[in-house]
């Protein structure tokens, strides 16, 4: 009998309930319980497996003293990998529908700015005034995080005619990029870049990468789109930028504040666009078969999949 | 001695002269004489080629006894296929930066509609409400054409993740596409299609194929993107459709009457957007060596490239 632990904000409950008894079925563990926090009956000791999402209320892993893994419902796991009572193996989610939702949002958002979509919808006053895009190849982007999803939307990017640059930390081949690493490769790759997408996790050695002096290394009227984590930006240093022209335009899908508050002056600012956090959505469905595969591993014997490197913090 | 005629309207002389003695030069072209026209010298029997645009004054071929070939500047041909005087093979413009630039504008629209991006760029109040769109595998795309263009467009989308139904007079085979043909495939793509894409050539079948009874057959609230040939639509079908809620959208880079007159109930109406015919410019430097190409083999003996069937028209 394997007892898992869904320990997620109390709303997400009921949409991965059903998800995740199929995925678990469908992998073969037909003798698993499955329990929403607080489950009155459950102690800590009882957990083999904890399902895990940041507001959860559950700082405190000590108890859990039979536990074997801590799945990640998200990507991201600044909110869990410096957390001092965690001994168990940490997994992040990694998901095929996570990937081509986020691969969706950035070759929206790129062509949108390529193709100048802001002004077509803005001029639908009569007035006929061709405005021919130069085509891709002509437009470098630049993406900055070579981990599985800033490698697949450099790769869906090169595959539309772009030339894309990809930088990370450490060095990476990846087929179709441009890739570097380092601070002198990060120079490089913000002064080519007309777009620069930030695909980043989020550590100290990411957070405000962002700042006054990167953004004056991208070329005067850079667009930046930023799907990746919110405190990667300095934000009183991106404002300063697009009011002096240096950044003609920001589209941000996360900020150092969720919900973004109604005063936040990105709201009103002509040249940002505000949206939600939808640009990758974990989906019940896949992520339920990516948490079911991970305690079939266990349960078999197997090496867990997409096990956090805490050291690197991702 | 080969003597060509430029005979397009005067404002792409000078746009086109130096690419293409660029490009003949290229193809080993060296002792040409390339004219503009009215070239007051020349005398028709004296041309060897005559580079075609409409709109240029040229409708008797008559004269030009020696013409070895027409070369059509632009990818649509219905301007001159019907045209009973030309007796000399008539060659459409195929050209790559064409294609890829309609790729991109296809590509751009159909993501602009799938992510809702008119919908964000609207909410920008401070209200935050995220709404996460489906993703691209739950989104068909249909294409009518299956010609370079639509072929090209439709691997794209398949590459993004869009499951693509494209249609076609005659039966095509496309890899990554599901293929249909004639009348009954007609019925069925247009019923599986939540976003249709018009790449048709205009010949008499085409000639206002999007009628009111097939606007009828796509699905309630599906999405119209026409970057082929203003004539495949009925105009007034379409703004009925539009006001019914049939259609939620239309998007169109192509018209009847270039530019759109101002007063055409298009401009104001909330559901269409007017893209003033930019998909899929003829960049002149591309253009230039398709013609300059097409020269060459010609006068070494070899076939023409992109030769219309003209009793299909296209």
């Amino acid at each position: 009998m394997v007892t898992v632990l869904f320990a997620a904000a109390p709303d997400l409950w009921p949409l991965y309930e059903a998800p995740l008894r199929t995925a678990l079925a469908e992998a073969g563990l037909h003798d698993v319980t499955l329990c929403p926090n607080p489950a009155p009956d459950l102690t800590p000791e009882g957990v083999d497996y904890i399902v895990y999402a940041p507001h959860a209320g559950l700082r405190d892993f000590r108890p859990f003293t039979r536990a074997r893994a801590v799945l990640s419902l998200w990507a991201g796991v600044e909110g869990i990998v410096d957390n001092p009572t965690l001994t168990q193996p940490l997994c992040r989610m990694v998901d095929g529908s996570l990937r081509q939702g986020m691969v969706e949002w950035v070759c929206g958002q790129v062509l949108r700015h390529h193709l100048g979509l802001d002004r077509l919808l803005a001029q639908q006053d009569g007035t006929w005034a061709p405005q021919v895009p130069p085509l891709a190849h002509a437009r470098p982007i630049g993406i900055l995080g070579l981990g599985e999803l800033g490698q697949a939307c450099g790769q869906a990017l090169a595959g539309l005619g772009f030339p894309v640059t990809g930088w990370s930390r450490r060095a990476h081949d990846v087929p179709g990029l441009t890739c570097r690493h380092g601070a002198e490769g990060l120079a490089t790759t913000l002064a080519g870049s007309a777009i620069l997408v930030l695909l980043l996790p989020l550590t100290p050695a990411t957070e405000g990468l962002l700042d006054a002096t990167a953004l004056t290394q991208l070329p005067r009227g850079a667009v930046l789109l930023n799907p990746g984590r919110g405190a990667l930006i300095d934000d009183d240093a991106l404002i300063a930028a697009l009011d002096s022209g240096q950044i003609a335009h920001a589209t941000l899908d996360v900020f150092r504040q969720e919900p973004l508050p109604p005063a936040h002056p990105f709201w009103a600012h002509p040249q940002v666009t505000v949206s939600p956090h939808v640009a990758a959505e974990t989906r019940p469905e896949s992520a339920a078969r990516v948490i079911a595969e991970n305690i079939r591993r266990s349960e078999a014997g197997e090496d867990l999949l997409h096990r956090v490197d805490r050291a690197a913090g991702y």
